[in-house]
């Protein structure tokens, strides 16, 4: 248990969804939102929301709070510049899907020290403060980042808040974050995209769509400014899947075309996910936040499939 | 209505289904499978079944029965055979995934004149008698032929077993059949094998792996045999669309080694998505099989989204 306030910017369905379930679990929670609209909405259902930054940044700074940001990519780097000026001290996370474009950004601002990226990975197909739900992260995966240099406390503060919205934690270093996500979410929206054109040029293919086709395209129903983001910002990871997904269809190809087995490629493909099926979620329970190699010990417990899901005990290591 | 009886060689998942759902809609119903387990476990449900091949073909010319070719590809030569030899003159069909190599088979034994191809568009990952239930087709698509030569007589009995068993009938050319199903079935499963290849090798992907990833991986849960004996019969089909595909992705791939948008893309991925979410099935209503253009009409309203909910009048043609 923390009674850390906390300050969510952005109060869109995640942040929005964040601040219910935050206040649900008996934190004191505001927050700021860049459209009137999206305040009034939340102050409607009875949260503290303002429109004016620094108001809800000065709060922050005073109250110790811990900063959210939930805003778009595009937004960080004005949202940082204010955090830098107004509360640079507070801790500091983020729910972005891309972590190395986010820690590049914070660090160009100077606040890397006091900040551990996080990444839950849950959502629907809407969008903004009315879309939300204290639920949303209920018994889904919350990423919160184990770099090389994150402080213990500032973890311990994201580890809590991610426990309190009754999400389980997985952690994880940003890099393997961003491939992974990669290959489990920015190639399969590329590849639904493909399917779906390929397929809307065939005379028949519509009328004889069923779960095969509609379960590899319903990714393609997602906003497409939303899909060309998180693609566009994790580029260079998402190239590396790409071309190794490439080479397998390639090859693949090139059997059908000689009249040869694809059965390299469909064995392969089954083996891999039989063995997701059979992934198992073990408890992360003997680590101590701060003690020697803890974040290397948290890393190759998430790699392993290690996740949080009660507060770990803390050793203190601020400044 | 008919009384057609109906004889099912092969109790697998679909066979063993289309047993239960036509002897459900009151048909005198009897079939053959090779291994006594199926015969055993299917005369444990009470149905009527033998493991001799010949005993069941001479009781389906007895009783002019329509035959149901439910056997694998590979096992349909030997089939064909005896049919030829017991049971020449019964209306025939398959509900195999592939219609032009079955066309082939059928037409070098000598009988074409007698079948009308037809494929359920259903299933599930599991197979087998045990696996099999009368709903399986209940408000599915599945597809008959109306290939130029098809006789009148035998495409009423096939759409109304169809019709029995509680799908709707989709009218179609085999040649577009499997053009159509090469790219919403055949291509779903090769991308679908490569996403799981290309994700099980990424530390971490599996423990972050959310509905994305179980989407677009679902269907390589199929048991491999299946999905290699679809794709090789159906190679020329898929390797068109593969290379379309391919082509698409590739474009992408070059997008975002350059830094440049994948818009495209996803912008196409998303309306060709938007497209099928609002593709509509009318009723296909006025149509006498058997009348003049017959075969024309019914490919061409298939082809539009049309379908048969309940059986269309029929003149007949039979010699």
């Amino acid at each position: 248990m923390t009674d850390t306030p906390v300050c969510v910017l952005g109060l869109g369905l995640i942040g929005g969804s964040l601040m219910r379930a935050a206040q649900a679990a008996g934190r004191d929670v505001f927050g700021y939102n860049r459209s009137l609209d999206g305040v009034a909405a939340a102050r409607l259902d009875g949260f503290d929301a303002t429109a004016t930054l620094d108001q809800a940044l000065a709060r922050a700074a005073e109250s110790d709070a811990v900063i959210v940001l939930a805003v778009p990519m595009p937004a960080l780097p004005v949202m940082l510049e204010h955090i830098r000026r107004v509360a640079p001290d507070c801790a500091l996370t983020d729910v972005t899907s891309v972590k190395g474009a986010v820690l590049r950004e914070v660090e160009a601002h100077g606040l890397r020290s006091r900040f551990v990226g996080g990444h839950p990975m849950t959502g629907t197909a809407h969008s903004g403060w009315a879309a939300g739900s204290q639920e949303l992260f209920a018994g889904t995966a919350w990423v919160v980042s184990v770099d090389d240099d994150v402080d213990a406390l500032v973890f311990a503060d994201v580890m809590n808040l991610a426990l309190d919205c009754r999400a389980f934690v997985v952690p994880a270093r940003s890099d393997e974050h961003d491939a992974a996500a990669a290959a489990i979410s920015h190639l399969p929206h590329l590849l639904a995209e493909a399917l779906a054109v390929t397929a809307g040029d065939v005379p028949l293919a519509f009328a004889l769509a069923a779960g095969s086709f509609r379960d590899g395209t319903r990714v393609a129903a997602t906003a497409p400014e939303l899909v060309r983001a998180m693609c566009e910002a994790n580029s260079e990871e998402l190239l590396a899947t790409l071309d190794r997904t490439l080479g397998l269809l390639t090859q693949a190809r090139n059997h059908l075309a000689a009249h040869t087995s694809v059965a390299d490629l469909v064995d392969a493909g089954h083996a891999a996910r039989i063995r997701y099926d059979s992934f198992s979620r073990p408890d992360i329970l003997h680590v101590t936040v701060g003690a020697e190699n803890w974040r290397e010990e948290l890393a190759a417990a998430g790699r392993a499939g290690g996740v949080i899901r009660s507060a770990l005990p803390v050793r203190g290591n601020r400044g």
